[in-house]
């Protein structure tokens, strides 16, 4: 194992599967000449000295012995920054261009270096920068799907947004497959939502922010996204996936568009669940998520419908709002601190108002509670779904039971609690 | 089963795994409902006319019995054109965003309907305009890779580039992990790279390509391709996994950038590879590659170190290739032809002159056989190992053994076999 060079390298930690005979040591070291200067020991020793500032390093082994034929290590390698150009399609090129197609091999995860992150500003409004837009300082936001959105009118659209605007939410978002169309084409839809945003508001006296779906070709993502503003959209959806991290790092770092980007997980799937190829979900969903810019990224719970192990799903919270990314190395002055802001961790897909509790224990306030069925299919209709789960931020942050909250005059809890019960 | 949905529907086709207890029917109803209209057997009667051209439909399911616990159904669901636009990233978030994240799924062909197709232009060259500009009307051709970029001066770049030229191939690209770097940056490599295709052409008498990287930012990349079109950049490289397919559509469909394009797969290993996840290659390196306008596409050989199983290869060749890709489904009116030009399938990694009737027996004509250590690995240098693989070609066209072909006095080829051997 060779010594970290401290001096500006980002480090890609894989999970490298092979068998009896495999050799992780070469393996690794292949990897890190192959990678960045090609050839390595049939050079001369003065080209050496020339190349050794672009020569990659093994930074880490493990190797784990099975009980049967498999076995796999978990290998670090520190990748120079003169490398590459700073942007995240160079960088993840280069770690896992060529290699994610040798073999059974994972990116379990990526290490900045200061130069590298220098070029990246992260989140516009991170956590805080969201809760100061919204007026809510401290508790768990609430955030709302629609129903159903392909084939609907504007004046259905409409009608919509503003029963989930009614029950208190916070933010409510398009579906990630509501796209420009007839129908609903963004230049109505803006104006009618935000102004149901503002019909409910005088009944709440509660601000909200609308996520609007930001879509279409890659070059007018920028046109769009300020056109969409223009309208008075004070939030945007982005399909990050679909478009490169790098699109969602050019939008967050325009100062023109001034506000929030919640970035959907469409495609994710096809990315992260295998154990043996595609990225780690912390990695995926979680930093290059932050790097890029999102102020509130969406994951599938470990709670609900769409189901990823907890583990994974904690391995994302963290990453998302900790300080202390790039400690995880030997030694501490490996690597920065992450002096970006926060982004908000959005745990989604099958969440009723009784999952509140376990959602609250796992990732405490800074989290947003997300729900699409748990809210329209309160039989009170969705402001109804809305209280239901206000009451039961309510409830989880007083420490009581959501029974016992219920029972004390929380009439659309009750209800919720009646048809999808609360788990124990 | 329902009925298709004749006019204007996408497929996309899946496979879906599951246990002795998985309804598959049920399952693939669910999806068809719930990527479109979001609910339908509770719809009223007049709101379901309404909806029903929004309403996806099972078009196939197929279930296979496996002896184990485990099976799978492949599914082919029909998604209405009127739900999403045109884009490649709308069809990838309605067909694979959310559902790619539940449970394993794989997704495995995609059909374009003609009004979807309609708005792609395809490659601007394809086989034969690349071909055209080569001037190399039947043979297959000979791309070269550099041997090593990264910590290399521009004139040794520059020699190794000639060298490559001198040995007759027809394309060198760059390094899919050269980016903007004070070494080699484009504006002084491109000119110098030109220079060196023009003094060797005075040698071979022949055309050659230089597929540089376009590299940076994602909105920059237009005006990264223009400029290196002016310098001279005869050809692109581009990793359009790192970006999006849109961004390739984009590039591709510009009139300003009037150079064939070459993909590379970079970071497709994370998405093709596992059974149960993820997008078959044939989709995601070749349906998606040819439908966004990659004139070349580079994908991994089943002969080479990067092992890629030969169906999967053969069946991104015949879409890379082929005019009858949507009639694959049971009726022959149910999509229409592919009218695109054919893309160029480039089988990489791992290629020395041996295996070069292979991959000519498997591809025919119309491909590109591309090697680097195979050449520059040449004992002569890279130059002979240029010549060695244009020998082994002419052996394979005229159906003679390279072993034969060799003792008719073409030297670099014997030379070729000595180290490398000849694949029986």
């Amino acid at each position: 194992m060779n010594e970290v060079n401290n001096s500006g390298s980002c480090i890609a930690a894989y999970r490298i599967f092979g068998d009896k005979t495999t050799d992780f040591s070469k393996k690794a070291e292949s990897i890190a000449v192959g990678l960045t200067v090609g050839s390595w020991t049939d050079l001369p020793q003065a080209r050496k000295q020339a190349m050794e500032k672009h020569l990659g390093r093994v930074v880490q082994i493990e190797v784990f012995e099975g009980e049967g034929p498999e076995r796999y290590a978990d290998v670090s390698i520190a990748y120079p920054d003169i490398n590459f150009s700073r942007d995240l399609p160079a960088l993840l090129v280069t770690v896992f261009g060529k290699l994610s197609m040798d073999g059974r091999i994972k990116l379990m995860d990526l290490h900045f270096s200061e130069s590298f992150m220098s070029a990246f500003p992260g989140p516009k409004f991170g956590i805080e920068g969201v809760r100061s837009l919204l007026g809510v300082p401290e508790r768990p936001l609430l955030m709302s799907i629609f129903k159903s959105v392909i084939g609907h009118d504007l004046p259905e659209l409409k009608e919509q947004f503003k029963q989930q605007a009614l029950g208190g939410v916070d933010l409510i978002k398009d579906d990630e497959i509501l796209f420009e169309n007839p129908l609903t084409p963004i230049d109505k839809r803006v104006p009618a939502c935000m102004e149901a945003a503002k019909e409910a508001e005088q009944q709440t006296g509660q601000k909200l922010l609308y996520a609007v779906n930001l879509t279409g070709p890659t070059f007018q993502l920028k046109e769009q996204a300020k056109k969409a503003i223009e309208l008075g959209a004070n939030a945007l959806l982005f399909n990050v996936l679909a478009y490169g991290f790098d699109a969602l790092h050019a939008l967050a770092s325009d100062p023109d568009i001034s506000v929030p980007i919640a970035a959907h997980p469409a495609l994710a799937g096809a990315l992260y669940p295998s154990p043996y190829y595609g990225i780690a979900p912390s990695v995926l969903l979680g930093k290059l998520m932050r790097l890029a810019g999102a102020d509130l990224v969406l994951f599938p719970s470990p709670y609900g419908s769409v189901v990823m192990p907890k583990e994974q799903n904690l391995a994302i919270r963290d990453v998302l709002r900790s300080t202390k990314l790039n400690q995880e190395y030997a030694s501490g002055e490996l690597q920065p601190d992450w002096t970006l802001k926060p982004s908000f961790p959005v745990p989604s897909a099958g969440i009723h108002p009784g999952l509140t509790p376990w959602i609250v224990r796992d990732f405490g306030r800074d989290v947003v509670v997300n729900a699409g069925g748990g809210i329209h299919g309160h039989p009170g209709g969705a402001a109804a779904g809305g209280r239901a789960f206000r009451q039961a931020i309510d409830a989880a942050l007083q420490g009581r039971s959501l029974q016992d909250f219920a029972a004390d005059g929380h009439l659309e809890l009750q209800a919720a609690i009646d048809i999808w019960g609360a788990k124990q």
